[in-house]
């Protein structure tokens, strides 16, 4: 059994929660076989927002099929 | 005076919030003179859990009894 | 074009969300041309408040005038 | 000349030396020209296994194709 | 559910995999419910041992009783 | 919107400033989307390469397709 | 031969030093067979006390009984 | 003797030597007796830019007045 | 309440607790409502002292007035 | 009583375990009274060796003579 | 096969890249069979130069003789 | 101009303080041209000492004879 680690960043304009929520979304539709994440850093982009934009680099492991 | 640090992990099914105050409600269930904590990693475990579980690394420190 | 960091910590009775909106407000009510933040550590003060009170600590870049 | 690194998790039910291998073994059969590999973090997965789990991280840096 | 982390060093005349085997035997003995562990540093006493020593650091996450 | 980080690794046989292009030129080449860039480490490799090669690790971050 | 260790923290009117005493005379009043402790950071309190407060965070270890 | 250190992030479309130079000389420009500096991280603006923005994080190490 | 960290260096000829004092009589000359202070670095200035110059690098926490 | 630290890479065909035993060989040949040592960085080398070259990195602690 | 690593750290009044290369000379005139090097920090002295002088602090890694 | 770091560990019976000075007297007794030393580490040695013995680690830069 093997794992592979990827790194995603998940935005939001509302939450640190709701952008981490947003990276778990999108690797849960292009993966199968995830185990499990964890929160490396948590950002917020400011210029070229119309508001804060909340980030949270999320990374996530997946079982890597047979 | 002297504290003394532990490293608990609260979890729940909501949000990473949740998460660390369930670390802390169970440290100030245990636990005199709980002086500050803080938040070491956010995880979230997936592939045991029926859906996300959302997990917070909280170190507390509280004074010992002389 | 230079960028500065600082470094502020905002406080929440509510949450670390709160908590690094705190910062944030802080920064856009002094600092002119915000452009991206970092939060660096989140904590929890007990002993010296009534409630837990959450604190995040946010490095902000700004950019400095010509 | 441009190299490309990804990570990697294997396991085994033996020892930190197998896991690594298992990681490498698979790294081996997917990629061509791995170059190097560092070992990242070791584990051990206890709850989820029948027995221990040992896994070895292992960042992998193949070289890509011109 | 939460979990408690401890930090224990087994050691071992033979190698790193028996030194952290050696500190998981001991956590088994004690604790119930342990789910996973992380191995935090290796190294090698040689001057107060009289062949080599060597110990690995062992981080043990068992779950609280509720 | 969610982004995604990959590694590479440039060479250069003139200076790191040319391996971190280089690393930047490739990305290029095959992701669109590109937002930012962070150089991780800088290394040498001498033993195998005629002269000295420079190394520039470069995390790449490219926002995915909706 | 199983090591433990613990983090405690020292707090002294006047000196690091005598902080970092502070915490090994409470480790060696409650602990035995201490064989090593690390500094693992240094800081004041100034807001709650008094005069500055200095502190050591001392991580013990120590052997356990078989 | 007291020293202050404060954080700027010069940038730069040539190249990270520039961008370096680009914050030294701003910290000259408005800060009399800089004794240091410091290179803390070394990034690439590529989205909002016209062409790659070479940034360097420069820590700088200034005597306060007396 | 927000606070804001600034980085001192204090020195001296006799010790690195004086560098520490000497940063932190600095910081409380010159600000109000200083809360805590963290060490960051201790080293020493041979080279340019006539004696040996013990630095101590220290983040000083205070209050910004509302 | 003073001790010096020096880092040396041991090598293996067959494991990490004999590549620092292989680095502890080495020093023992050369030095004499090592105290301790600590094994910094886990590597394999891939591109240049035959088979995998197990590499580990270890840093040895020896008394000085008076 | 043993290797050995040692720090150095060459300086330029330059740039960066001169410093690096400063270094990796006064390792190749005194060393042989150098395989790697890697460059651990970049900084500048300011006070005590006419200009600025550039430095790059490189671990070199180079094999012992059997 | 080239410096050299080398990592030395001092010894005392009476504190941190002694324990870096013990460090930076062997390094000033053996090596010319001493620039700086950064204090690395504090630990204190207990089992196979009579009393507390504080150890410093200090890594000491000097350059390099042309």
């Amino acid at each position: 059994m093997v794992f592979k680690k990827i790194t995603l960043i998940g935005t939001s304009t509302e939450s640190f929660e709701d952008a981490a929520d947003d990276a778990l979304d999108r690797a849960e539709d292009t993966l199968d076989n995830i185990h499990w994440a964890e929160v490396d850093e948590l950002g917020v982009e400011i210029a070229s927002a119309e508001n804060r934009e909340y980030q949270a680099e999320v990374v996530v492991a997946f079982q890597l099929e047979e």
